[in-house]
This record gives C-alpha cells, sequence and structure tokens, in this order.
C-alpha cells in the first residue's frame, strides 16, 4: 500500500474529516479489497467545497494565460513524480498493463502541456474589436470589445475506462482549468487511489504557482449523492462527463431542471459504425480483418471508440468474415475494469446473441477467467437490424454486430443511426469518390470520420474532435479531446465603451499580450 | 391592402392549401382586422416542409461560402425591393413608427451583408490541420483535419418586438442560412403580412441563386401547435428564440426530452441592471436623468436590453430621481406591439407597485389611449428587494424598478441576480478602477458590459455579444446578434485520413480558398 493514502476527499487545501465511509477499491479478478477505506465527502463539506470554489473564482478566471500555463505545467510534473506510484496502485485497482499505466500517464501530462501552451500563447481568446466612430450617423458607434471568458466553477466526473486521460487530472479538468474555471472533481469508484496520488499532485502545483485555495477539490462519495449535489449546486456553471448512457442522460436532466440550467457535457455511448466497401475487401480481406480484430480488441473493447458496427455489404467478404471467426475464436480472453462492467458485458452480448434475426459468428473459444471478457462477433440481416433499434447500443467491451445488405440499403440506413464519436469507411478512393451521399450521410452522424482507418487512437491535438450527436455526446458542439474542448467551458463577454486601462489585457487598444485579434 | 398578400404558409416553394383559419393580423390600438385571413400549415405541410428541408440540406450545406454568400445578399437586395410594401403593412400591423420600420429594413439587410462577408471569406470555420507523421513512435500519427459544420434544418421562430431584425430573414435566420442550414420559420401572429411579404423576398432570392428548395419555408399556424411540431421533429437540428421567459422554458423542455435532444438558444428575458456610484452623479445628476429616460423609453420600452432596475446608492441621487420623476409624469404614451403586451404590460407595473416596499416614483400623467403604454419608475430598499426574487422579473415596457441600499449591500446583491444580457456601470474612471470586484460580479452576470453608457442600441458587429446567463437566453455561451451567432449553428467534424480531393476545400492541402487555419 502506497503510505500517502487517506482515504479522504480534498476540500480546496484541507482533507475531509467525514467519517461516512463509501468503500474500497476492489481489485478486478481477484475481488481482493485494497486499502485503504475511502470516506464520502459530508453535505457539509460538498457546500465548503462550493465556496471555496466560488472564492477562488475571480482570483484564478483573473490569472494572466501565462500563469494559468505555469499552473498546468506543475500539475504535468507533479504528476510525472508520481507516476511509479500510479502504476503502482494502477495495476491493482484497475488490472490495466503497466505499459497502458505509462501511456495514459503520458497522455495526460502531454494534453496538460498542450492545453498550457495553448493559454500562454492566448490567441484563443478570440478577441474581437470594434472601434468607436464617433462621428457616424445617424447614431454615433460606441467601442465594443469581446473576448471568451471562463464560465466558473466545473464539475468533472472520473471515468472507469481511463484512470488519468479522463479522471482528475484529465481531458475535461485541463480543459477547464485552461479556460479560467475552478474544478470539482467526483472520484469513480473503481480507482479512488489513483484519483487521491493525482489530487495530491494537483494541490502541490497549485500551492507551488500560487494559485487560490479552491480552485481544484476532489471529492469521494460517487456520482448519485456527492456528484448529484455538485451538479445542482448554484455555483457549479458545467459539468464534464463521461460513462455511460444512464449516467450522462440523468446529469442532463439534473442540469436541465436547475433554476438556472447549466451546460453539460456528457460522453456517453458510441458503436463507432464501419462500412466496408468492395473496394476495400479487393484489397486484401484477411488483412482487413486483422486490423479490424486489432481495434475491437484493443483495451478489452472498452474504448468509447470501439468499433462495434460494421455494415459489410451483401455477397461479398466471405474471407474477411472467415478470418474474423478464427481471430474470434482464437482471442485472449483480458481482465476488464470491473465486476460490473464484466457482468453488463456478458449481458449486452448475450442480449445481441438472442435478438431476432443474429447469427453468432464467432465466440472466443478460451475460457475467461474472474473478471474477464473476450471478444465475439455476430451477424444480421439490415431490415432485422433496424426493426430493433436496442440493437444500435453499446456492447462496452470487444463485441461487434455485422450488418449484412446491399449497399443502397446500407446508404439508407445511415441517417437512422443514432449520433455516433466516430464512423469510418473502408473504400478504393474511386469508391469514395462515387459515394458522396453515403459519406456525407456518415459525416452528419459523427464527430470524427476516418477513411481506410480504425476509429481507436484518439490523437491529442487542435483538430481532434471526440464529440457527436447524442448520445455519443450530450452536446455534439464540443469536443472533449484536443485544444477545441477549451470553448466547453466558456462564454462570450463584451466589453462596451470601457477605458482602455479597465479592459482584460486582450482587449488593450496596445495589444500587450501580442495576440491574434479580430479588429 | 397589399395585392400580393395570400395569407398561407412557403412549403419549400410552394403554398400552403390548407383551409384552417389561424387568425387574422389586429392593428394595434384600432383593434381593427387586417386581411388577408391567415390560414395554419396541416400537419401534412409540416411534414411535407421538414422533409424538403432535411432533403436541401445536403445540397445547401455543400455550396461553397461564395455561393451562400450570393444568396444573403440576394435576400437582401430583395428585401430592399420590398420596403415600401414592408413600411405599408407594418405601420398596420406593428404600430411602429414609419421611421423605425425603415431603420430596422437596414438593420435586417446589413446583417444579412455582413454574414455574406464573414462566409465568403471563410476563416470562420475553425479549420484545424494536423498533418500525418508515418514514422512517429511509438505509433504513427494520422493525417487529422477539422472544421466546423451546420448542424442540419434550424426552426427560428420570430420575435414580437422586432417584425424584421429578428423575425422571418432576421439574425438567426441570418446566421443559419450562413453556417449551410436549411430554415424553418414559425411567423409571428402580430406580424404575418410582413413575414409573408419577407418570406417571398428570401424564396424569390433562393431561386434566383439557384439554391434548392427547401432550404427555407415559412410556417403559420403559432408557436403551440405549429412551433412545437417543428421542434419535436427528427428533422430539426437547432432552435432559435426570441420571445417570453414562459415560451423559450417551453421550448427548452420540448428540445430537451426528444429522443435526440437538440440545442435551443432562447432569449428570453432580462431587466439590464443600471448601477450607478456616486461619481456619475457628480458629472450631473438631471443629465443622466435625460439620458436615462430616453433609454428606457425607447420603443415604448419594448426592448430585450430596456434598462428596467437600476441600483442606486441610498443617500445621494436626489435630483436624479427629481428629475426622473418629472419626466416620467410629462412622459408620451405610445403604442404598444399589441394588445397582449399592452395588458401585461398594466399587469406587471400593477404588480410591482403593490409589492412590499415598493413605492411609486412616478407614473405618466397623461391618459394613455387604446393598446398605449406610458412610462413608470419604482423605488425599493435593497432588503424588500432581495426578499421578492419575483420583482427581478421584467415588466415588458418603459418601466424600471430603483433599488436603494448601501455600495457594499450593492456589491453582495449582484451574484444574487438572475443573468442579464447587459449591465451598465455609470461612474468616474476612479471609481471603475477602485470596485473591480464589483465589476467582475457584473460582468459575471452578463453577455455585455456598459461603462457609462445605456444597453438600447445593439450595435450589429462582429464584437457584439447579446446574450447572457439564464434566463437572459437558455445557451449563455452565445449571442443572438453580430457574426458570433454563427457557432450556434455548427459543430466541428474531423476528417482523418481523407484523399485531398474528398476535403472540403477548406482543409485541402493546397488551402485553395486562401482561409486562415491553424496548422
Amino acid at each position: 500500500m502506497i503510505s500517502s493514502l487517506h482515504g479522504s476527499s480534498f476540500i480546496g487545501n484541507s482533507r475531509s474529516v467525514s467519517t461516512e465511509p463509501c468503500g474500497y477499491a476492489v481489485q478486478p479478478g481477484t475481488g481482493a479489497i485494497l486499502e485503504p477505506r475511502y470516506l464520502a465527502a459530508t453535505p457539509e463539506e460538498v457546500e465548503k467545497t462550493m465556496a471555496l470554489s466560488a472564492a477562488a473564482f475571480p482570483i484564478y478566471s483573473n490569472q494572466s494565460g501565462k500563469n494559468r500555463a505555469e499552473f498546468l505545467r506543475a500539475i504535468a510534473r507533479e504528476i510525472e513524480g508520481v507516476v511509479e506510484d500510479l502504476v503502482e496502485r494502477g495495476s491493482l485497482e484497475t488490472a490495466l498493463p503497466e505499459a497502458r499505466l505509462r501511456g495514459e500517464t503520458g497522455r495526460t501530462v502531454g494534453q496538460l502541456r498542450l492545453f498550457a501552451d495553448l493559454i500562454e500563447e492566448g490567441s484563443w481568446v478570440d478577441a474581437r474589436i470594434d472601434r468607436a466612430q464617433p462621428d457616424r450617423l445617424p447614431i454615433p458607434k460606441v467601442d465594443l470589445r469581446s473576448m471568451l471568458r471562463p464560465l466558473g466553477t466545473v464539475a468533472v466526473f472520473c471515468a472507469s475506462n481511463f484512470p488519468l486521460a479522463y479522471s482528475v487530472a484529465g481531458g475535461d479538468t485541463a480543459a477547464a482549468l485552461a479556460a479560467g474555471c475552478p474544478v470539482v472533481v467526483i472520484a469513480h469508484e473503481s480507482h479512488p487511489g489513483m484519483a487521491e496520488i493525482v489530487a495530491a499532485a494537483v494541490i502541490r502545483a497549485a500551492n507551488l504557482t500560487g494559485m487560490p485555495e479552491g480552485v481544484f477539490s476532489v471529492l469521494y462519495g460517487g456520482g448519485r449523492t456527492v456528484g448529484q449535489a455538485v451538479v445542482k449546486h448554484r455555483v457549479t456553471q458545467g459539468v464534464g462527463f463521461t460513462g455511460s448512457r444512464a449516467g450522462g442522460t440523468a446529469l442532463m436532466e439534473i442540469a436541465a431542471n436547475r433554476a438556472q440550467p447549466i451546460p453539460v457535457y456528457a460522453e456517453m455511448s458510441s458503436v463507432n459504425p464501419l462500412v466496408i466497401l468492395p473496394g476495400a475487401l479487393e484489397r486484401g480481406e484477411e488483412a482487413l480483418a486483422d486490423a479490424f480484430f486489432g481495434s475491437l480488441t484493443l483495451g478489452v473493447g472498452q474504448f468509447c471508440t470501439n468499433p462495434g458496427l460494421v455494415f459489410l455489404p451483401a455477397g461479398v467478404g466471405g474471407k474477411f468474415l472467415e478470418r474474423l471467426q478464427s481471430l474470434v475464436e482464437a482471442g485472449t480472453p483480458g481482465m476488464m475494469l470491473n465486476a460490473g462492467i464484466c457482468q453488463a458485458y456478458a449481458h449486452s452480448t448475450a442480449a445481441v446473441a438472442a435478438a431476432e434475426g443474429v447469427k453468432t459468428l464467432a465466440r472466443c473459444s478460451n475460457a475467461a477467467g474472474a473478471g474477464q471478457g473476450g471478444p465475439a462477433a455476430f451477424t444480421i440481416g439490415i431490415g432485422d437490424f433496424l426493426k430493433q433499434p436496442a440493437l444500435q447500443h453499446e456492447m462496452f467491451g470487444p463485441a461487434t454486430l455485422i450488418v449484412r445488405g446491399t449497399l443502397a440499403e446500407i446508404e439508407a440506413a445511415i441517417p437512422q443511426l443514432e449520433g455516433q464519436l466516430t464512423a469510418s469507411l473502408h473504400a478504393s478512393d474511386a469508391e469514395l469518390a462515387a459515394h458522396a451521399s453515403l459519406v456525407f450521410a456518415l459525416q452528419n452522424r459523427v464527430g470524427r470520420l476516418i477513411f481506410n482507418g480504425f476509429p481507436t487512437g484518439v490523437e491529442v491535438c487542435n483538430s481532434m474532435v471526440h464529440g457527436g450527436p447524442f448520445p455519443a455526446s450530450s452536446d455534439g458542439r464540443s469536443t472533449s479531446v484536443g485544444t477545441m474542448a477549451i470553448f466547453r467551458f466558456c462564454r462570450p463577454v463584451a466589453w462596451q465603451s470601457f477605458p482602455d486601462a479597465a479592459l482584460p489585457a486582450e482587449l488593450q487598444e496596445a495589444n500587450p499580450i501580442e495576440i491574434r485579434r479580430m479588429e
């Protein structure tokens, strides 16, 4: 056990004194209890957290981009300093392989530094200047200047499947802190120890860089009680969530029913359809099956970008299916993130297998140990598929449903799909050019459109769109990965006829921080 | 009667054949019935409208920015060509003065041309390019390129108080068409004839510039039936609304409860607080009262930016109040937009007058004719004000509530205000510098912060923010006026590993349309 774990929430810079237990971390597979016992933040502590956050907002949001960038970089350094602790605890809590834990740490610090670069440079605020024209007729034009400003306190829910990159100091936290918003994190019950290690690192970074107390807190106690209290709280002005459709839609409802509704960015559910045209098969059906199987089983299929749905034209692709069948049968079951996810995977694959018209192409023939899930592939005719909307729901794990129909049927089916994070088209260049309406239909359902590739592997960069129409995301106008995520937690504010000295530096006449402006 | 009025909806390029009446326009004041009788679109016609709109989307959204700009400019020209009809019919339907109708026509065509310039230039799409790095370790980097794309069909509700600038071809329509979204307008019962004149102009412009049928439709039948059907329809992907809080929140609820929730941009309710500090009074109390009274009574107070709430420090401002009292008493009642608004104004001012602690400073002493409303001013102590949240509700008309308290009480009250479109601070430069926390508190409640000015007069420009936290707007992350409004109806889409020729021009390697990109 890592000696520094206390099992208590971070109420700003102090630790919770709650004695109300909310549980232990449990090792996937063995079911072993991991010390320490975690304690739920009390209602009074939630209230104190929100008060500290509200008090931090005017101070933190008025820090310069350079200062906030220093804070983000300090977080990255502090996390790097505890990577061995994260690997040790993460191996126990999540059963993720060491390479994955190290890789995800790298991604987490990388995205913090990407946001640091963005806000240090500063042009992201979209500064716009319309100067006064006092002599304009019939009425004078006033001086008006606008830029993006932070919303206020943001609640971030940790994800089960990314204990680092979508959790305490993950994408939503990095984006919100970069924008100038204080953050209140609700830890995930699957990896409370990792949350505590990262939280302590963030608090150290805040103190090292002189950030106000309350800029960052981490609460234990679960989404249903502590999490809902935070989302309902007047101080909270935005929510970031990655998880189940049920969890995300519950938060959307709570946020919509507040006296002041607030934006919720919930990334929930996507089956990431692949459409395979004959030209892609002609390049080599077995190689395509190999690559597809690799994407399907990456991370035991527990990625939001897992390819859970394939449209394959009827009458072709025999070797693709044959190869996929043998790969699935010979596949290796993998340890899943927690017992609940493992159970849900068994249920959802059983439901699909039993649905009308579904044939099981292959199940993993190697026995799954406790907590493990193995790959599975099913086929169905497009008519039966469209009759059963439940077949569009995610099987969270390494399972896929292959839908067979004519090209015309496939194109007609696309607009009937729910919103998706991604869609992938496998085709020749000539087919791509010839099927513009199919491509447009796919584009219309997704945030990211992939040609001859696979959806897993989400690059953290300026152009990434990791979002899409509902239910892929509660708000398809945004992304949870990449620098555009900063826009989630901002709104434009205009200053009219203000003296230069009273304007934010970004809008002052001399452009002292030398950003790109529209003027 | 203008001979071209038929009283029927525009179902794409054809006219409704409904025989179901939904009413006549009524002249404010006289109550005279204005021909023709308007007919409600039938459910089948709504369905056909949405099908045409869905069919237009792939064609229209893939038009170049230059082509869409031509369409917007043609709309502007066609509207200018019917300005005399608009003045004739508008004078009857709305009782707005001729100068206002001409001015609002100018604003409407001006904003169409502003959006045309924006999309012709093209950089607004926020194109982002991350090129492939095939040799990157440990894994290759794929080519990823993103830009903003239109949401799909947008429903626009006409506003009672701006029959042109926030109606058929108003700000939301211009922004949605500019973004590449087909538009379905729901006409307002107060000015159906003006809606018909403008609708015909837009349809002519669409045909002149070769835009697909269905890119634009206008439906009669009212918000409660036809409007709700459009918002509920699967094809609709966004909503623009300007009107009452009850109407806006009803649309928010419908949109949130769809199988696929969609964004609603409802501009609803704002009392646009003014905070007056002693330094502003020292510059001349009577001149301040004169200017305030001008803003209060502009357009018979029927602007969303009307200054309905004033914070005036206790113990000062006697001459300001005295002057305001005499101005209000000597004020001229003005014809209000319709009988319902006139009645609501009488009710809301009576309710405020009767509220605990409220004193009537002045009522207009000149008798109001039928349909008219006169100015009114009330005062209250800040303690009584804060105890009664209903006093923050809008009195839609030329009435204001003046709240008295110490400077500390005023600063403490600001965070308790609901969200606002604007706040105005009247103060000396020294006071502005000395009250940074008050300014921050105001900034936090509004979309536009004004120094030593008044909120009425909304400039259509790049930096305008006409929005604010709920209930000023349902979505404070956006503006309904100015070029930033285009972002309402867009979402980012990324293309991964696409051949150059299959990418939108904005993302092609050679940058053929020469826009600014992040790369």
